[in-house]
């Protein structure tokens, strides 16, 4: 927060986006995190977007984003969040993102998923819906998938809903798990991008797993759904192209 | 507020977009903002969104936008505002934008700009930019150019910049007049999607015309940039399509 709307330096980081700024605030944020997790949990693992993996083999291995979004934290927009997922023998286990401005909540403690805000907190739950057609689609962006067919195909969802909207990153899994959209499409997502917002949509009812249907907790090509008819929908509408 | 993220009845809207959702907040919204002005200025005229106009031709003409931002409003994600622009003599003089559930508010009194959080008030500034290629560029998103050229002329631009993002409608506006991006391109905008953020921009020190250089007042193809280096830049690339 200390850094969020102040002048801060950005630095070009190497992958798959032309510009995938790192602030201060991304290393500060994790320096913390990674140091209050050792002092509590001195044998468990940690994933970190900034400072690497350690101790992966751990029954237990925490995966941090300290800042979800940094594109939309460099504009001075609130839509970004941090990260905190925690994975047991692998799995996606528990999660929560955290957003410091808006003072937004959303976590899974692994059974079921709660939103907190201004002192008030609730079980959240994903929403149904028939069809594809009045679906609420979220994206970060067309611009962010690696490769073209990926776009491709993304696009073919895109025409098959009723609404898409940009530029949320973690926040579109938060609406998704609390009811306000039906549908998420990503790809060349990392680990540190999902593992946290698995749990949080899971145990809010949804669903989430990669394009294929498969295992979608290493990140990659990334699809969540509401519920299980949007899913296999838009699973489908993938699978044409 | 009542209605956010909460189940709210959403109508389709005739006009240049496909799905422009009205909320009942949206129409509630305008209700009370009109029977408050005409209760304190009862010689003033009104342009709404909803309810449309009366007493265009008088000295003072108010211009709202109950929520600007609808589908993020739908969507549960906190980037819409609503506006509340005051015409005088038919040319922007002061205006509001005001976000309840982030407490937020942009706003001008016709001499400088502002921005109050959580109790504390500051004079807000945009930024100055020496070169297009390092800009950061918003608008709402490439679908919702209402023609092919005018598509074309913003990806032109897009093409010219650091970063693009979508999706964040007024807030957009007041990012950029508190010095966190350099640039916003759109088009078919109406007078109150515009009027209250004229007076947010400019008396910030940003600039706000149309894509010839012209008067923005009346809405349609808008271009806003935190400093004149950067709207003469882009007006130029705008000007080659």
């Amino acid at each position: 927060m200390p850094f969020f709307r102040s002048a801060n330096e950005v630095e070009h980081k190497a992958g798959v986006h032309e510009f995938d700024p790192v602030t201060q605030a991304d290393r500060a944020g994790e320096e913390v995190i990674r140091k209050a997790l050792k002092a509590t949990y001195p044998g468990h693992g940690i994933i970190g977007e900034e400072f690497g993996s350690e101790n992966e083999a751990a029954e237990f291995v925490w995966v941090i984003d300290p800042i979800d979004g940094t594109r939309s934290f460099i504009s001075g927009v609130p839509v970004w969040g941090t990260l905190i997922g925690l994975y047991r023998d692998s799995k996606p286990f528990m999660g929560m993102m955290n957003q410091p401005f808006t003072q937004e909540r959303y976590w899974s403690d692994g059974a079921k998923s709660f939103y907190s805000w201004q002192g008030s907190e609730q079980v959240i739950k994903a929403r149904a819906a028939t069809s594809l057609d009045q679906a609420i689609l979220l994206s970060t962006g067309v611009d962010f998938f690696p490769q073209d067919s990926e776009r491709a195909a993304f696009e073919k969802v895109q025409s098959s809903v009723r609404l898409t909207r940009f530029s949320y990153d973690c926040y579109a899994y938060c609406m998704l798990a609390s009811g306000h959209v039906d549908l998420i499409v990503e790809a060349g997502l990392n680990i540190y991008d999902i593992a946290a917002l698995i749990p949080v949509v899971e145990n809010a009812g949804g669903i989430v797993t990669d394009w294929n249907g498969g295992d979608p907790s290493q990140g990659g090509q990334i699809i969540a759904s509401g519920c299980k008819a949007i899913h296999e929908q838009a699973l489908a509408v993938l699978a044409q192209t």
